[in-house]
């Protein structure tokens, strides 16, 4: 099967087939974005491919964006992915796409989706804790009251999310330090990270109406990973009384892979015992034929090239399922193209911790890095979050990476 | 010029020409939404008038949604207007469209433009002290230390933006009084509104470059009623710490029409006094050339026809120029069909307070309605705003109101 082979255990092999969203630089058509799907280091042309075999879902392929993918619903998600995971391992068809098949290296990749509305949540008990202990050292305690209760999250600018690879502007803003009179205005000292994985709702739903938890898979189609970017100095004179907002405005950056939870099977896990008892709708323990809500994701945060940091996604105290029936319970509805983030993801070991902020304390124990010690994030700094995730036989599942380089406004 | 007439001084006259998008009920196409422009109580096909009479407008109007009308530019705005006053008000033209006008009664309007991001702000120093006064009661300053030095927004959600006429149901969702052991789940039982103005972009601006105050009427093409209906309940137990959330989601009502900013400049008026100084981007007191920053808005709250409240606009200590400026200073970048609310608007009396919250103070003094007392919203309950501004020759400029009626979630 020339021209190319993906080695035996690659994580980016026939098991897993996410897809994106590619054009080929320099080509003449203004616009020649189409759907693409992953094969170790080549994009699939999905469309073409579909063409070429005569499919019946070469309409939903053939697009610059994957929202009529995400909109057809569970039972073409399988079907599709029947049918791709056929052309990529049958000798006869594998050898009949090599046309549509191009070098990753060779091709630009793109936002896969149109965001639709952005939410994003704060389900990881570590880092809530962490937080609290940071900004509220003296409270009894560190969690919030209506924190295990219910997922807390909040709505997001979707019109500032961004693909990996695209440089991040370090935004400038307000901040003012408890010991000055008046905020002073520049660019925000202490950008920061976080580690999420963002779930990308295919299925909408109508406005009255909630998702029910065990629904979740009609209506979400997969997941990617997602970078919070957070301005803390921004964040923190802001966000009281209304929330984050231009702490976190400035850019959202998701990989440019989307992997559908159906390559993800083996990788679902038993979220972390609860300790109060949950509300019928959010209520995982009694219901769960369709098997365990958590995502056994294992993530890893590297500061230029260096491993800072591996939160483990299990570890997560709100599902994927419970944040969709939480997000809906008051009626609001769903769109094709909805993105919602985990919030950030963070393990109980300090090098487990998924963003700066808890990495070094707010500050106070800087990172040792090859380049020398960090805080927060400097000019030139690239984060790069990539995660697997285990697949079937024993063969890992990649996640696409997501990348980002800060860069000053003047730059 | 039959068949109909616009009285002398209507509202509506042809000094206002509001944009919204309607269709004719029963027509065989399946979408035959158009842009409409009003007229008294006909609406002009404004698409079609454009073909008509081989305006190069046409593209622009014979659209299902205003947003290619928004991205045009403030140069097409205002061609666009001169135009249509001319077709309006030269007899020859005005006898050439009859076939195009229609009675509002015979048609049906639609969510006048696909919502980008919807951020709502909480710019009323009025309402703001309310709400600190009655969540705060012993708090040294009513309002929060960051107050006077930012107009404090956040995002919401998009999705559930829907136009005046449109039922909302009554959301369900968590709710814990201080004396409760935990949560428990039902209907809200403090259903509120929030008496807004929304301001529509129509411009966009590039991601890490952020719009000046001066800039803003390059950008925003208009703006509309909007009752940002609350749960007050619902978001009591949840906004600490990420803001508010469900208690918000569920809907967001907009007025059908879009008053274009240019029908509203004998409105402009000075914001109050800033009692702080500003930081330079936000600072309106030095370079007023192009007019001041606030609008003579006289808006009117009706609970089931019954006023109770008439929010003075005039009174929002931060103007829709500042908050533009605000929520792009960090880089993020602006779309067509971007919506952002100013906040509820309440003046320092007690009957120009926004929001029932205000005007029961958190339901302690009941309003008297002829059909029974009221502190929050009762099922069947129609919440009406409406509003005006001065014109030309001391015509009211009027407002497309909105309106919307709690269902309960099984009516």
């Amino acid at each position: 099967m020339p021209p190319f082979d993906v080695p035996e255990g690659d994580p980016f092999g026939p098991h897993n087939l996410p897809y994106g969203v590619f054009s080929i630089p320099g080509s003449r058509e203004p616009s020649n974005r189409t759907v693409g799907v992953r094969l170790g280091d080549h994009v699939l042309d999905a469309g073409a491919a579909a063409h070429a075999l005569g499919s019946p879902y070469a309409s939903l392929l053939a697009q610059p964006t994957l929202n009529p993918l995400l909109a057809a619903g569970r039972t073409a998600w399988s079907d599709v992915r029947r049918a791709l995971t056929a052309w990529v391992t049958v000798p006869s068809h594998r050898e009949a796409l090599e046309p549509f098949f191009h070098p990753l290296s060779s091709v630009t990749l793109h936002l896969p989706f149109e965001v639709a509305d952005y939410v994003d949540f704060y389900a990881s008990e570590n880092h809530a804790r962490n937080v609290g202990q940071i900004f509220r050292p003296d409270a009894a305690d560190s969690l919030t009251p209506n924190w295990k209760h219910l997922p807390i999250g909040y709505h997001g600018r979707s019109g500032t999310v961004v693909v990996s690879g695209t440089d991040v502007v370090r935004p400038s803003g307000q901040r003012k330090a408890p010991a000055d009179a008046a905020p002073v205005f520049g660019p925000s000292v202490r950008l920061d990270i976080e580690a999420e994985v963002g779930f990308v709702v295919g299925v909408p739903s109508e406005l009255g109406a909630p998702v029910a938890l065990g629904d979740f898979r009609e209506h979400v189609f997969g997941l990617c990973l997602l970078n919070d970017w957070s301005a803390r100095d921004i964040q923190a004179w802001e966000y009281v009384p209304l929330g984050p907002f231009l702490g976190k405005s400035f850019a959202t950056s998701v990989s440019a892979w989307i992997t559908p939870l159906d390559a993800l099977e083996e990788a679902r896990v038993a979220p972390p015992e609860r300790t109060h008892e949950l509300l019928p709708y959010l209520d995982d323990t009694k219901d769960a034929q369709d098997g365990p809500g958590g995502y056994d994701l294992r993530i890893s945060v590297a500061v230029n090239g260096h491993v800072v940091s591996e939160p483990p996604f299990s570890t997560m105290y709100w599902t994927a399922a419970q944040q969709l029936a939480h997000m809906t319970v008051n009626g609001a509805s769903l769109r094709t193209g909805d993105l919602y983030g985990s919030g950030t993801v963070s393990g109980p070991a300090e090098r487990e911790r998924g963003s700066l902020l808890e990495l070094t304390w707010n500050g106070r124990d800087p990172l040792e890095l090859p380049d020398g010690k960090r805080t927060f994030l400097e000019d030139g700094d690239v984060v790069t979050l990539s995660a697997w995730a285990p697949g079937p036989d024993g063969v890992r599942v990649g996640l696409g990476e997501v990348t980002g380089r800060v860069v000053g406004r003047d730059a």
